[in-house]
């Protein structure tokens, strides 16, 4: 094997490394035989030299081959997944896991949980009384063959190199680096035997990547590598300048969800970006795998199985399939919400035109459902629903938020500050601005 | 404390780090609190971004800081030091620190060992039998105050966190950088408690920079940090492009030294090179700590205290002082030398044009009498004679060096291999080419 210090070098220096280079590296980080050390000098280099094509399908291959490859094949009928690459308030794959799977196809999900200003999809399951998101692996294809969705987090033996890099880059200002964001996101979704993969891309003040240009870069990056990894894969860049539907926090989010799968129209409250992303997103899933004839067909069939209720049939039974409670999601005023509220209103009068998305999510970490360091525990019974969306006419004193405190008197959080950091988060202005589309483009 | 995950966010973006912020890193990789996998991240990213001088002075300080600081005010007399950036048949040290002292300055010497194709002073030194260069403060003292020079090892009190960064740069790529060469070299001396600094930057395909311009910078680097610490310095870039003197090879240099220290021309072999260096060094190392009028004066005196015989008698003292035999540096036959040996001849006649110095080293290490990482121990009994110097013109086959082989056939090394690769090194054509100057600049 090459040394990992000559490896180091060749990178710092500007070359190209080899596959076989890359996947030494890769395997030894796995193994322990490459200390962390020199992974994050090796890290560190890639973000400032970057990555060509070549050596980013390379780094995915060798991340996905330093563990387990889900086989699917032996169940019935064409697999695809969505990938959101994270924001403030998505709980898209609640409503769209099941949606998909009314519609025919078959959803094999496994997600992350939330880090830092943004939210996960496994913490918001788990809000859900019983909700079970480690399934061993015959049980994931059995739901997912029973239910047509399933819904799990990512085991041990998938990608642990990837795994061991993620938390090493969190750590170490690297992970703002797109041939890593590209190779950790794939080799996770090639290890769970995915048919096809709709990406969403989000872009904004909530998102990852807070320009068009810089969320183009990565769908792009995303797209080249699931081609040379022979993967049908579509993506779309969405807006994440505003909060997704109007719940941020889990148990709150599941609420959402819930209502949306049933149709329920909340007083006062819009899920109707939500309700429209998830449609879309539908739709791509069931166009890439010829679920459907065309992409307006299969527009048609998403709309049609979320209004006659069959997308909420299919998450009661996923919800049964992995043991969370039938009655909390039947009854969602029973899902654990902290019923200590207090509402945050507009400091004075005008436009709502611009949220800063990330400080939201913030706060959300702040009231303690969110995570700073991937070791803490999540409260799911906090968090902020929002009675208005951007471009909303606001008198002064008119509510914008209201806030699900902790439930318990919380030493820590002072109210008052938080509710300064939100009125700086949230800009009103005297004229109107135009609201951004939700979904920009697609690659 | 700053969170060292934001320190090294703050230097990846090309921002300028507070003295605090530095302080506390380095205190948290000497205490262990900072991992070392945070360390070769920041690492990577001064390589990359690097150091305002500020930076680099916070960096140096902060080093020195992490351990203990000699206090030699109570040895009476100017000290004065000098340092190496390192190179082939470097083994100025041994006659410049007996010679400086016999002209009546104080010479603190702390030095290290051979790494990769660049020579150590402590390993020549432990190549006389005896000898010790692991001497307590109060010993250093001691020896230092009685024979006017003294000659040890980095304890493990000095710069700890210098020690740990050293380590961690030489096998993560991030040795080439000048800031951090910079606040290694300076935080040692300063703890040294030397009270002037005499810089030896080699130039040259022997050394460490290849070419003037990268040597200059270093220098620079050097000398501004030294005048933030107030340290008086002064640097010469010098020559590295052939092995100084005619001994690579630990035994074999202690030999060629002895001889310039007794005046003892040998038959073949020239050290006129080494003579002249050693003198000039000596005379800046004098003219800086003020023992004489000017440096003329001081080139005067420093040839006179060599040519009768005081440098020697000091030489023996110190020998003597730090428990080497007496014996074998006045017979130095009876040094470990390897008596088996090969000679090398030119593959073709004409003018020795150019020598890969650097793989002169690299065959060092090949026959054991060098390190190719820190851990490795060193044959001193092996190396190479050169009778030729840069210039010399050559008939085919005439000898250019004389091989010390290791004393045991060991079966890694094949000579013809190692010979094919010091043909490959040495230069011959048919145009003499000027040979470059052995002083180049004073800084």
């Amino acid at each position: 094997m090459t040394s990992p210090a000559w490896i180091i070098q060749k990178k710092r220096d500007g070359k190209e490394l080899s596959e076989k280079e890359i996947r030494d590296f890769i395997a030894g980080v796995a193994s322990g035989q490459v200390p962390d050390y020199q992974a994050t000098a090796l890290l560190m280099a890639i973000f400032f030299r970057g990555m060509t094509l070549d050596e980013t399908v390379a780094l995915t291959r060798a991340m996905l081959e330093s563990g387990q490859r889900y086989d699917l094949s032996d169940v019935p009928g064409v697999k695809v997944d969505k990938h959101s690459t994270g924001g403030v308030g998505d709980k898209v794959s609640l409503i769209l896991a099941p949606l998909a799977a009314a519609c025919g196809i078959k959803v094999p999900m496994m997600s992350g949980r939330g880090l830092g200003h943004s939210g996960g999809t496994l913490d918001k399951l788990e809000s859900i009384q019983g909700f079970n998101v480690r399934l061993s692996f015959d049980q994931f294809k059995d739901v997912l063959a029973r239910v047509g969705c399933a819904m799990i987090g990512q085991s041990e033996t998938i990608a642990p190199a990837d795994k061991k890099l993620y938390s090493l880059r969190d750590v170490t200002g690297t992970v703002e680096c797109i041939p890593l964001i590209v190779a950790s996101i794939l080799s996770k979704k090639l290890a769970e035997g995915t048919d096809a993969l709709v990406l969403d891309v989000k872009v904004g003040s909530g998102a990852f990547m807070k320009t068009k240009d810089q969320a183009r870069k990565l769908a792009r990056g995303l797209i080249q590598v699931t081609r040379k990894m022979n993967l049908p894969c579509r993506a779309l860049l969405t807006d994440m300048s505003q909060p997704l539907g109007y719940a941020v926090g889990n148990s709150l989010e599941v609420l959402e969800s819930v209502a949306v799968l049933r149709n329920r129209k909340q007083k006062d409250l819009s899920s109707a970006d939500l309700r429209e992303l998830t449609i879309q997103l539908c739709a791509h899933m069931l166009d890439l795998g010829k679920a459907t004839r065309n992409l307006n067909e299969a527009r048609k069939l998403a709309q049609k199985k979320l209004n006659d209720g069959s997308a909420w049939d299919v998450f009661e039974k996923l919800v049964e399939a992995q043991s969370g409670s039938l009655q909390q999601i039947r009854e969602p005023s029973t899902l654990n919400i902290s019923p200590r509220t207090v509402t945050w209103g507009a400091r004075k009068r005008g436009y709502l035109t611009r949220m800063d998305t990330e400080a939201i999510g913030r706060i959300l970490v702040e009231l303690g459902g969110g995570r700073k360091k991937a070791s803490d525990a999540v409260d799911p019974s906090v968090g902020l629903i929002f009675h208005k969306k951007l471009g909303a006419k606001l008198s002064a004193g008119e509510p914008i938020a209201t806030v699900h405190l902790p439930a318990e008197t919380a030493g820590t959080i002072d109210p008052a500050t938080l509710q300064a950091r939100f009125d700086e988060a949230m800009e009103i202005t005297g004229a109107r601005k135009p609201v951004p589309k939700l979904i920009f483009e697609q690659l």
